[in-house]
């Protein structure tokens, strides 16, 4: 099972959910698995509020921040993964069932003991999901496998069924940690940190990635690379290419290290 | 996976569901995950036939059979399971998580090949869940597992994410019937090796990496950059540098193009 500390580091960040009856139902799946942290995005306060009257006041709903943008609610997180129905859509990110999502999530929670991960699980509106737009921020996707129909867009689970869905998946302990045979795997949690290191380090969070990546589009175009390769350079591209860099927090001062560089230089040559 | 003639073995039912939403919202979710039979037993047509209505039809909702009594609802089902949130109730059955009674229904429905069990799955009201006399036709009962707050009275999933964690359990397949032994998978540790799941695109080789290392060093040796950072710019430094990034075959070549233009404009300052 999580740790109460751990469950504290997981955060919840709908993204302009339109319905308070589904705000409410994620809050109360929140509160059922221990959940505290959530955040809600939109351009207008209306169905947060009405989402506080219209369930049982609970404490996950009553410390719901709201916030102005998604880039602000995820700014302190170091893993930031959304949740997608995989319809018609052409994912440009990494995308992984559930199953198999749960334990790398896990994993950054646990990274380090003095400064562990902090993971924001996105979903978007009822209606239309997660834009490409928000994609972007997102370090990879998840989904929840469901039936093979005929169409794809008849798959329908409500915003609460698919939050409660991942909390579950989450809270209950993937296979292989639990019920997989008492391994010296299962019972060590370093057994799902990734394989790289040696020395672990802490992720980047949100934050630094925008700066970096702010840094690397101006590069670009001070290079005259966005001029040439226009696709490429679009603001979406490039914040998916610098997500998918998987940066710690050591390298992203590296990098950004880097891009200050050639930028002071490709600046004094203009 | 269940094969189709053993997701519809499984016959979902609601009693004495109140709200038509909630209703809804449960065949929503055996649509999604391929179950079709869902059985409602309530006093009065009301809820049922509203939330006909109150969904996008759906051939689940439109083929849901409507039972007077309880025992109608079950009779033709060879296992019969109750769920509860586990109150203060005076349980006088066997209970199971929801994750070892799994495996025990699925263990029904395959029982044998030329008489396969049939299960039923009883969901009670929004407000009071099954009573002693529901219960008293259940050969055991199953719980979602969740936090223990103060007071256990304030769990509370809805109806549709009760329906929808339990049928994601069952097919999803339980740990026990896939990865429960030490699997290779859960054993080696390189199944969880990536730092970014390895969905999209073919890895980047590592000629293509050395290649790009190269053209990191000579870019940061005519930005400059080197001789300010000496340590951060030793060659293996580098070469982790490049190898943490996780590239894959296509972001290696994007990489690629904007370090030799970055080389390109630096060497026409000099």
């Amino acid at each position: 099972m999580l740790t109460p500390t751990e469950l504290d580091r997981i955060y919840v960040v709908l993204v302009r959910a339109r319905n308070p009856n589904n705000i409410g139902a994620a809050a109360r799946a929140m509160h059922d698995f221990g959940l505290r942290h959530l955040r809600v995005v939109n351009d207008y306060p209306v169905p947060f509020e009405s989402a506080r009257s219209a369930v049982d006041a609970s404490q996950v709903l009553a410390d719901a921040v709201a916030c102005a943008t998604l880039a602000d609610a995820i700014a302190d997180c170091t893993l930031v993964v959304g949740t997608t129905a995989v319809g018609e859509r052409d994912l440009q990110h990494p995308l992984l069932p559930l199953l198999q999502a749960a334990p790398r999530i896990l994993a950054e929670l646990r990274r380090t003991a003095s400064t562990p991960g902090r993971v924001a699980l996105l979903f978007g509106s009822e209606k239309t999901g997660l834009s490409n737009q928000e994609l972007s921020h997102c370090n990879w996707l998840l989904t929840i496998p469901m039936q093979q129909h005929e169409s794809a867009r008849h798959l329908s689970l409500n915003l609460g069924q698919a939050v409660a869905i991942c909390l579950y998946e989450l809270v209950r302990e993937p296979a292989a940690a639990t019920s997989a045979a008492p391994t010296p795997a299962a019972s060590n949690p370093a057994a799902y940190a990734p394989a790289v290191p040696s020395v672990v380090a802490d992720s980047a969070s949100a934050a630094d990635l925008d700066r970096l990546t702010t840094l690397l589009t101006e590069t670009l175009d001070r290079s005259g690379y966005s001029r040439r390769h226009v696709a490429n350079c679009e603001p979406l591209q490039l914040r998916r290419l610098v997500r998918r860099m998987s940066l710690d927090a050591v390298d992203v001062a590296v990098w950004m290290g880097i891009f200050r560089q050639l930028l002071f230089k490709l600046r004094r040559m203009d």
